[in-house]
Order: C-alpha cells, then structure tokens, then sequence
C-alpha cells in the first residue's frame, strides 16, 4: 500500500491525519504539486484526475478520495473508530465530511484558484484547462464565510464536529479552516466555539504533520 | 423517522431509490422546489442550508446529506448491502458516490443553475442569493461530458459501477446521467459501456420512482 501526499496541499492532508491518528505506518510517496508533480506521466497512469491524495493498494487499485481511503482504513484498522460507532455518530460523520467538502474546501478553492496567479488557466483540478473567472473571488469567500459560522454554530452544540469525540469530521473541518488561510479568511473573534475547537484540535500531534 | 423528498429533484432520488432498493417504509414529506417550498419556514428550520433529501430522525436530528442518510440506513438496515462489504468496495462505493457528486452532479448543476431562468439570482443552493455566472454554462457542461466518458471507461472494466453488484454508486451514477437531460447532454453513441448499463439499471424498480 502507498499513500500519495503533497506535504503543502490541504486535501492529501486529510488522509496524512487520519493515517496519524489511527497509527499507522504507510509507505508515502511526496507529489509535488508546486512544480507540477501531478502531470508526471507515472502519476496520472495511477490517477488520471491528477490529484491526491491517492492511496494506492497491492492489488494495483487506486484510492482516489478522501472519503473512499478513510472507509478503506476504518474497515481495516478498526481502532480508534474515525468514522463513527453507532448509526447516528456515523451518519454525522460522514454528513459533516461532506459539508467540510462542499461547503467548505470546494469554497475555498473557488476564490482561490480563480485569483492566484499560479492556477491561471487552470482554475479546476484535473486534466482539463479552464480558464480563471474573476466574479468566483468573492462568491467562493462569502461561502466560505458562511460555512464558519455554520462551523460555529455547531460547535456550540457539542464539543467536536460530529458530536462527543474527536472523529474524521474533526479532521475536515480543521483542514477546511486552515486551508482558509489561503484566501486570508481567518476565524472571527465572535466565532468563539469555533475559535476554542480550533485551538484544541490544532494541538494533536497529528495535526502538526 | 420522515424522509424529506422532492418527486423533481435530482439530488433527493438518490435517496428514494436507496429506500427502495432496501425495501423501507419511511414516511415522506414532498417539499415542492418548483414553488419555493425549501423556503417555508418549517422546512428551513429543520434545515438550515434549504435542501433535499433530509431524512429527519425521532430525536430530531437531522440528516441533510445522501452520504449521512445512506451510512445512517445501511447501519440500521445492513440487508441488502449498498455501500460495499469488503473493505475494498466499501471504499470503491464511497470513491464513486463522491466522483458522482463532485465530477457529476456539481457539474451538471453549475451548468443548469447559471442557464435557466428559474434560477436567476440564486445559482448556489440555500439561503444566500448569488448571481449566475454565464462563464460556467459551458464549463459544466465540459466537466459533465468528461465524467461522462470516465463513467463509460471505468463500466468497460466492470459491471457495476463500484464492482460486481449494484450498489449506491449506480444509485448514484444513474441520477447524475440522468440529470444530465437538464443540459440536454445524452450518453454519447460511443460510449457502449455507459449505455449498456444505463439501459440495465434503468430497468430496476427503484429507477422508476
């Protein structure tokens, strides 16, 4: 089994905690994304959609999101339980995780990739070439607004994301807020309970990788 | 247990199909799209972000997300599996569900919700109003067309879309061709394999609903 991080990419970053949490020892392979790693054509033989992460299994399968990876390890490696345990746990699990994504990360990427300088012509991941469309700037950070303080609300009803313990959805939304960073969107200071969940989860080692 | 639906939407099938692919009977509520229901302030107090499927469960929770109804359904109702068995298609399901919404739906919605006039002034869903964007029309529809072709490449190596049985991803697949018929995009006369199991799953029961 071989994991395909990007050490700068908040995506990969995802399955880099997961991996760390759940104590596993997984051959990783560094992608480099910065001097585009991702079109090597030794890559996009493994994944065409030219991302990672990628966990790449013995069988020649390849893992090619977050959330296929996560039920991979959690059926595996069982313990801690990421994903949840009983049916509601895992339905907030997996429900959060796809707000983290949607709302969250895609969001984020939206204003994003359509200013930088570096994704010009190519303001969506993935083989295709299209152009930057400046009217996203705004729309994606005002989403991206709107999801902290969903993030917020939440977090003013149980003390982690999906509930009473640390799980995946943790995860994404700490990936979520610190990718954030990068449209200069920073928690605001009347986001208390979303501020006191970030401070506590950002001191687990493994969010420190 | 009360399943929120809309008999037009693309999204809430997904969920309807699986509740009949499980042989459930949970009680379902229709919020009409077509004329604002997501709007009344019942329906947007129960859910914030104004969407469908919902799958509102006793003590009040609710669940917003396909991915948190599904894991919530299969936890409590495991007979017939939908979301894998092995752990191998358990990810394989999970890695098509989200192809199918990132790469499918998301796409198909970006092109339809900046083109018709039904849906001027709000081209994101929920409770903030975005303005449409005329640069996407075409580039959902490109994004479509490509997630058309690694669907009917991917149904060359195996039956189904996630392995050897149906599963939520056809669940899934079947709603994002489908929907496709907004941005009058068909499975291309090429694409033998995309059609062939089109034609197949579109026979089940569940398809009909």
């Amino acid at each position: 089994m071989k994991f395909f991080d990007c050490i700068h990419a908040p995506s990969p970053r995802r399955t880099r905690m997961l991996i760390a949490e759940k104590g596993l020892d997984i051959e990783t392979i560094e992608v480099d994304l910065a001097t585009g790693g991702q079109f090597n054509p030794e890559f996009s033989a493994i994944n065409p959609s030219m991302t990672v992460p990628v966990l790449l299994l013995d069988d020649g399968t390849a893992l090619t999101e977050n959330s296929g990876i996560a039920v991979y390890l959690e059926a595996l490696h069982p313990d801690p339980p990421m994903l949840g345990s009983s049916a509601k746990e895992k339905a907030l699990v997996a429900t959060w995780n796809d707000r983290c994504v949607f709302e969250g990360f895609s969001a984020i990427a939206e204003s994003y990739r359509n200013f930088s300088k570096f994704f010009a012509g190519r303001s969506i991941t993935g083989p295709q070439k299209f152009p930057q469309v400046p009217d996203l700037i705004e729309r994606g950070r005002s989403r991206a607004q709107q999801f902290f303080s969903q993030l917020d609300e939440r977090l003013g009803q149980s003390p982690f994301v999906a509930g009473d313990r640390f799980t995946m959805a943790d995860i994404s939304a700490l990936c979520v807020v610190d990718f954030a960073q990068r449209i200069k969107l920073e928690v605001g200071e009347d986001q208390t309970q979303l501020k006191r969940w970030h401070q506590e989860v950002s001191a687990r080692p493994s969010a420190k990788l």
